[in-house]
């Protein structure tokens, strides 16, 4: 394995981690928050100095594979995590460096699940901080490096597979920082236009780029404890479903329709199941709850915006869900598992994968009456490869032996098996909230530090898409 | 389709069912229970009529494919468990006739979870002709059929690879009647060994020969309401722990061993991992539980019992695992989809399938780190076909897609997400008790008719193993 290029690279992307603290310092001059000198400059520095150090020399043999990909990838993702999570604590706003790991972890992965009882209570820049760790965990640090270096070749590609979500990377996000950088001005200029829109609907301006940065990453930070709640404006309700919708789509989607083949964009299978999903289930959902609400209006409202909140994996809630049918939340319970589109920046299992694994399923049962007759799984009205057919059923195998391993360890601390499981899941799809003492009411402060750190793993897991966390602990031991 | 031979395997099926409704009017008899001439005499003329009316004449055309092959044994079962409800709503023991249907699905899938508040109330007779049905079910009532049929054909081996358990048929059980004679002689001379030894034990003929059925088919339906608890025998409590354990085992092991193939016996990797998980689960069980008992030699000895129960999917209890730590619950539950082995009477997953799962993700580790250097998974040392694996990861992937669909569908009840999941895990491994409400003290009585009916569809499923029972229905539909 090439380790001087593995440290280059993360040296690359914490020069980019650490320059984006000066922002939450920037919002500090504003509010005159003092302590952000400390509470960033010391984190600042010691990102720098590192990131200097793993990058002063470029390496000689600039050689990486999948391999050096995946590690580096999951390297730096834990080292932006520990530095990330410094500021909390020395701001003294998260005293336990567990409780602000746990924190920081959930935001870069735009998890967005909170040990905070109270959010209101931090200061302006590190709620900053909080949310601006989801819109740079949402499209994806490395990302990030790519769009800014000028280096256009095939090696760039391994390290986008292990940051990239989904079953395949697209054509598009396939070899250049020119993808990226199309990628990048996509989602900074979705990121512009809900600002605007929230500042419009009366929101002020520090609170819509908040939720515009929590929106874009789908994570689900808010600055308040009841979240989007707290507006109680249907606007605004309206706006951030609908963008949050939009950034669970597949960025292949927007960059067909920037060079105006609206064809190719029609033609996704993956985003058309993705809208009759949320169309479906919102319906449905809206049925179940009438009666909870006075109006018609009123149920679907709430119902969009769950459901909405719940697939894309943002994770903002407006609504109790717990006071639903139990139907109700078993529903939302499901769609976490499915997901937003690949190549978006919602959590889940991703749409397409579900959609490969239960094409798979059927075409098993038609397997089994007549082996000779097999027809492939078909996308887009295309066969897909096998090698991807492959890779998405074993990556739900992997998902759920994980899942439950992951749980069983939870399990130890004093929590029941449904919370337990409720914990695992909504960390490892990226949502923020679960079901029980998780709902969108809770938060996950009373979990001890040892499941906070399997949480932090899980949470990993379901944004890097198991392989690079999984191959840097088993390339440490040398068994692959 | 061929319709006709459908029939005819069904109506054979019948008769055997029919005939063994004889058995519980000799109990009768013998008890002075006068009931029985009509709760068991009227079922039986029933069933012979329909018998006889489907093989008075052979089909010309005996020509099967899988696909008959599944639909006759998915036929055969559901209307054998219609017909073994009958007893129990004439007897008026149990006079809902879902309720007795959901005990006579319960009975023949072996699962035993019961929807009886008080079993002790009911007859000897019915209670006789209750744990029959596990017997009847574990082997299977169609492999019954074939031993006492003297065809001897390929034709055969349809038929038995839908009703019997496991990712593939071995060697031994794949084409004859003569091998189905084999495995019923093994399991007819394990049930009366475990009868002599309870008798011994001290326990009364009846008492012995009802938990000896249930033992053998791993069902777990007792005569009292703290089922092998009520003895309070550490005798009783291993004889029967050790025979479940034993008819968990691939019964091509015990034909090895009489045909003194013991080098075939020992490598069996399936029977080895589930020796290896049972003597594992138990010492940390134990570990988990010891302080709750007075000494370290009970709290081994309610683990190991409870172990042995939940993954060969027996469902006998002697302990209410509910006041267990929640790492001990969760680790049964995770033994409950491990299940026994393949080719044995036991529930779950099945260990063999479990093994190639837990490979399959393994290569798939390895694959992501170099695609061209790929093992192939193997078993016993060698390669497994790829359908093979194929096969274990697809039914992986629909015991979860239906696990999670029959979940929702039951949340429209009164229960939470964690008891509607547990309800569901319960049938469809096999097991006979589930966590929470419908731990080993409760029972699901609690459900509506509507949750009855899927959670009998689902105990179906597990016991089958999804496809005869998915095909039946789409091949109505004709749209496989």
């Amino acid at each position: 394995m090439n380790y001087r290029m593995i440290t280059y690279i993360m040296g690359q992307i914490l020069k980019v981690v650490g320059a984006c603290m000066l922002l939450p310092v920037a919002v500090a001059a504003i509010y005159g928050e003092k302590h952000a000198i400390f509470s960033f400059g010391i984190p600042f520095m010691i990102t720098m100095v590192i990131a200097l150090a793993f990058t002063i020399k470029k390496p000689k043999n600039n050689a990486i594979y999948s391999m050096e990909g995946f590690v580096s990838v999951a390297s730096a993702w834990i080292a932006m995590s520990a530095i990330g999570a410094m500021p909390f604590v020395i701001s003294g706003e998260i005293p336990n460096y567990f409780d602000a790991l746990f924190e920081t972890v959930s935001g870069f992965t735009t998890t967005g699940a909170t040990i905070l009882g109270n959010v209101e209570a931090m200061s302006k820049c590190c709620l900053f901080w909080r949310a601006f760790t989801h819109w740079l965990g949402g499209m994806g640090v490395l990302m990030f490096v790519l769009a800014i270096m000028s280096s256009n070749d095939a090696r760039t590609m391994h390290m986008m597979r292990a940051e990239c979500a989904g079953p395949n990377v697209g054509r598009l996000v396939s070899k250049s920082s020119f993808s990226a950088r199309i990628l990048y001005g996509i989602y900074i200029t979705l990121t512009v236009s809900e600002t605007i829109l929230l500042k419009l609907g009366g929101m002020p301006l520090y609170d819509a780029v908040i939720h515009s940065c929590s929106s874009a990453g789908t994570g689900g930070f808010s600055i308040w404890n009841d979240s989007i709640g707290h507006y109680n404006s249907v606007y605004i309700e309206m706006v951030v479903a609908t963008f949050i919708i939009l950034f669970g789509v597949n960025f292949n989607l927007y960059y067909y329709i920037i060079i105006r083949k609206f064809s190719l964009a029609y033609k996704n299978e993956e985003v058309r199941t993705y809208f009759s999903v949320i169309i479906l289930a919102t319906v449905i959902i809206t049925l179940l709850v009438m009666k909870q609400y006075s109006s018609a209006g009123e149920a679907l409202r709430r119902a969009f915006f769950m459901v909405a909140s719940t697939i894309t994996s943002a994770g903002f809630s407006t609504t109790d869900t717990g006071q639903w049918p139990t139907f109700a939340q078993a529903l939302l319970l499901l769609l976490m598992f499915v997901g937003s589109c690949a190549g978006s920046t919602g959590g889940g299992m991703k749409v397409a994968r579900i959609m490969i694994i239960v094409k798979t399923g059927i075409r098993e049962l038609k397997y089994i009456v007549s082996p000779r007759a097999v027809a492939s799984v078909k996308m887009d009205g295309k066969p897909v490869e096998k090698d991807v057919v492959r890779g998405a059923t074993n990556y739900f195998i992997l998902f759920m032996i994980l899942m439950a391993l992951s749980t069983l360890l939870i399990t130890h601390d004093k929590f029941s098996i449904e919370e337990s499981l409720s914990a695992v899941i909504t960390c490892m799809n990226n949502i923020g909230f679960g079901v029980g003492r998780f709902s969108p009411s809770g938060n996950l402060g009373g979990l001890d530090s040892f499941s906070k750190v399997v949480l932090c793993f899980d949470m990993l897991l379901g944004r890097l898409e198991i392989y690079p966390l999984i191959l840097l602990f088993a390339a440490r031991k040398n068994r692959i």
